[in-house]
């Protein structure tokens, strides 16, 4: 039994309206868009490979590929088959590289605790020098801050106080 | 128009079916999951102070407080409000703390691409300096990966060939 805290937590003075984390996980807020990501980071951009290779339902995978073009994480690339009509394949955008820390940081966490005791199947890997690649906290100070309880959520410039 | 590879994507011959990404996602991927973690995380522990704040709907912030619980990422700590019954606040584990490198890349891609004009509503911030934090991208060389294709997924010690 804890002591109820003095005072209400600060955080509830800010509305969560305009939360970019909210808004972040609305596009990625669903299993199979990240396993999409998932795929293209690994190289592997084409509908009939995605969708053999992770298994998600060719509507969904339809729907999640739609949805990552229209929101300019993915491009659509086209290309045609030897013999075949022309097709498209999938290759995330500058704003599509810049979910690498996400999906980096994703990997890491299910490392530690989603893998079984063979370890993870996957790892990020730095290609200058082939080293394991993490997503790590650091400050804009250059404190890298190892105990992630050294974080603390602060109102930013688009804070706005519930009245 | 660009010429199809030559060869299939290696990525083809390794199994997705205990990729940590899309187990973790399993855990994570809905957005109200990580909404209430958010909630958690800016100290906010109480079931009718998430609730009003975040305006998740009353069925689904119990749903997903029970699975954090249950995925032991947040543990249940109970309290005794001045004359009321007994109550119980959430607060995260050591495994839900290590969540952060997620939450902080999230916010931080989300400060970029989702955000209004006015800027971003939340921050992390180092509580020893104050200054903002961010995930990024380092190998264990030690080399900051400032640009985001110099990540190169691999196979890892759990990778599984197709036969």
């Amino acid at each position: 039994m804890t002591t109820p805290s003095a005072t209400a937590p600060p955080a509830l003075e800010w509305s969560t309206a305009n939360c970019q984390v909210a808004r972040t996980m609305a596009i990625l807020g669903e299993r199979a868009t990240v396993e999409v990501l998932r795929e293209v980071f690994n190289g592997v951009r084409r509908f009939d490979d995605m969708q053999r290779h992770s298994g998600v339902a060719r509507q969904v995978l339809s729907n999640r590929l739609a949805l990552l073009v229209d929101e300019g994480i993915l491009r659509r690339v086209p290309y045609r088959p030897e013999g075949g009509r022309q097709r498209h394949e999938y290759r995330p955008t500058k704003k599509g590289f810049d979910l690498y820390p996400v999906l980096t940081a994703l990997a890491d966490w299910g490392a530690r605790y989603a893998a079984g005791p063979e370890g993870p199947p996957v790892e990020m890997a730095h290609r200058g020098c082939g080293s394991r690649v993490h997503a790590v906290l650091e400050c804009e100070a250059g404190h890298r801050l190892d105990d992630p309880r050294e974080v603390a959520p602060a109102p930013g410039p688009g804070a706005t106080r519930i009245s």
